[in-house]
C-alpha cells in the first residue's frame, strides 16, 4: 500500500513511519524535512505535494498546529493558528487529495479528546478538533469510489510528557495504542468514525 | 434582563424576539435592519456593536451562514463561508463580548444536528457546528464571574420548510421547542452544554 504520512517528522509521524514502513511504501511529508516538504496552510502547497506523490492508497495526517495559551490572550488572531492549521489544513488535504487517491483508499485525520473533554489553555484545539470530527462524518457520506475517512482521537500521548501537566488525570495513550487507532482506520472497513484508541 | 439577539431579523431571531420582548429588554442585531447593524465576520464590527450596546445580561446568536451545495463544488473557498460566519463569527461574539457582559450573564450560540447527523450538501455546516460545540465546552471552563455559555442544536426548523427536502426523515423542531432550548440556556444554570430542544 502507498501511504502518505503528513506530519512525518513529528512525534506521532515518526512512530507511524517506523510501524508501517516495513510492509508499505511510505511518503513522508512535513513542513521541514521528510521526502516532500509541504505547508498545509497553503492549498497551493498541498496541491503541489499531491502532484509530486501521484496516486496513493492512504493518507495519514498527524499535523495539528493549534494555539495553546491562557484564555485572556485568546483573540481572533491566536484562534487562526488552529483554524488554518489543524482544521483547514487537514480538511484541504481531503478536499484536494480526493482527486488523487485510489478507489477504496482512506484518509485518517488527527483530532483529540479535547473535543469533548476540554482543558484550560486549549480552547482553540477543542474547537478545531470538533470541526475536523464534524467534517469527517459529513465527508464519509459524500466521498465516492469506496473512499473512506476517519479521525483518530487520542488523549495526551505517551511520547509527549511535556504536555502531561496540562492534562491532569488523563491517562496517556501509548504509542502502540495510537498506532492501533490508525491501523483500524487504514486497514479496517469503517468510515465516518472518530476512533478513540484507548 | 437586557438580551442581545444576533440574527434578530431571521426566522429564529424574529420568533425569539417576540417570545422574550414582553418581559425583557431586547437589542435586535442583524446584518441589515434591527436596532443595530453588525457584520459578525468583522471583529471591528462586533466590537462596535458591543460599544453601542454597553453592558448586557445575555447574548443569543442565531446567526449561522454556511455553504450549502454539492460536495463536488466544495473547496477551501466555499468552506470559508461557514468558517468566517457561523464559526468565527459566533466565537468572536464570545471572545469580544466577554468584556462587556455582566457577571452571571450568558452566551447562547446556535449549532445544529448536522454535527453528528450529516446530510449531503451540508459538510461545511457539520464542520463549523462541531467547532462551535467544542468551543462552547472549552469556554465554559474558562469564562469567569459566573458567566455561562451553551449552544442550542436543533434539527431542521418548522418555519424553514424549504429545507425539509434536504433533511429526509428528520422531524422538524417546532418554533416553541427551539424557544424552550434558548430559555433553558438563558434562564437555567447549566454551562458548556449542547442543548437539543427535541
Amino acid at each position: 500500500m502507498k501511504i502518505i504520512i503528513v506530519g512525518a517528522t513529528g512525534t506521532m509521524g515518526m512512530h507511524l513511519t517506523n510501524a508501517f514502513e516495513k510492509e508499505h511504501e511510505i511518503i513522508r511529508v512535513a513542513s521541514k524535512g521528510g521526502d516532500i516538504e509541504a505547508d498545509i496552510t497553503s492549498t497551493e502547497s498541498i496541491e503541489n505535494m499531491f502532484k509530486q506523490v501521484g496516486t496513493f492508497d492512504a493518507l495519514i495526517s498527524t499535523a495539528g498546529p493549534t494555539y495553546v495559551g491562557t484564555w485572556k490572550n485568546l483573540t481572533d488572531k491566536e484562534f487562526r493558528k488552529g483554524v488554518e492549521g489543524k482544521m483547514m489544513g487537514q480538511i484541504n488535504l481531503v478536499l484536494i487529495g480526493q482527486h488523487y487517491i485510489n478507489p477504496k483508499g482512506s484518509f485518517t485525520l488527527i483530532t483529540g479528546a479535547l473535543t469533548h473533554d476540554p482543558q484550560k489553555n486549549f480552547a482553540n484545539a477543542s474547537a478545531v478538533n470538533g470541526a475536523v470530527e464534524g467534517f469527517v462524518r459529513a465527508a464519509a457520506i459524500e466521498l465516492e469510489n469506496g473512499i473512506r475517512i476517519n479521525a483518530v482521537s487520542p488523549t495526551v500521548i505517551e511520547n509527549s510528557p511535556h504536555y502531561f501537566p496540562y492534562f491532569p488525570g488523563d491517562i496517556p495513550v501509548t504509542m502502540q495504542q495510537l498506532e492501533y487507532g490508525f491501523r483500524k482506520s487504514i486497514f479496517g472497513a469503517n468510515t465516518g468514525q472518530v476512533i478513540k484508541p484507548y
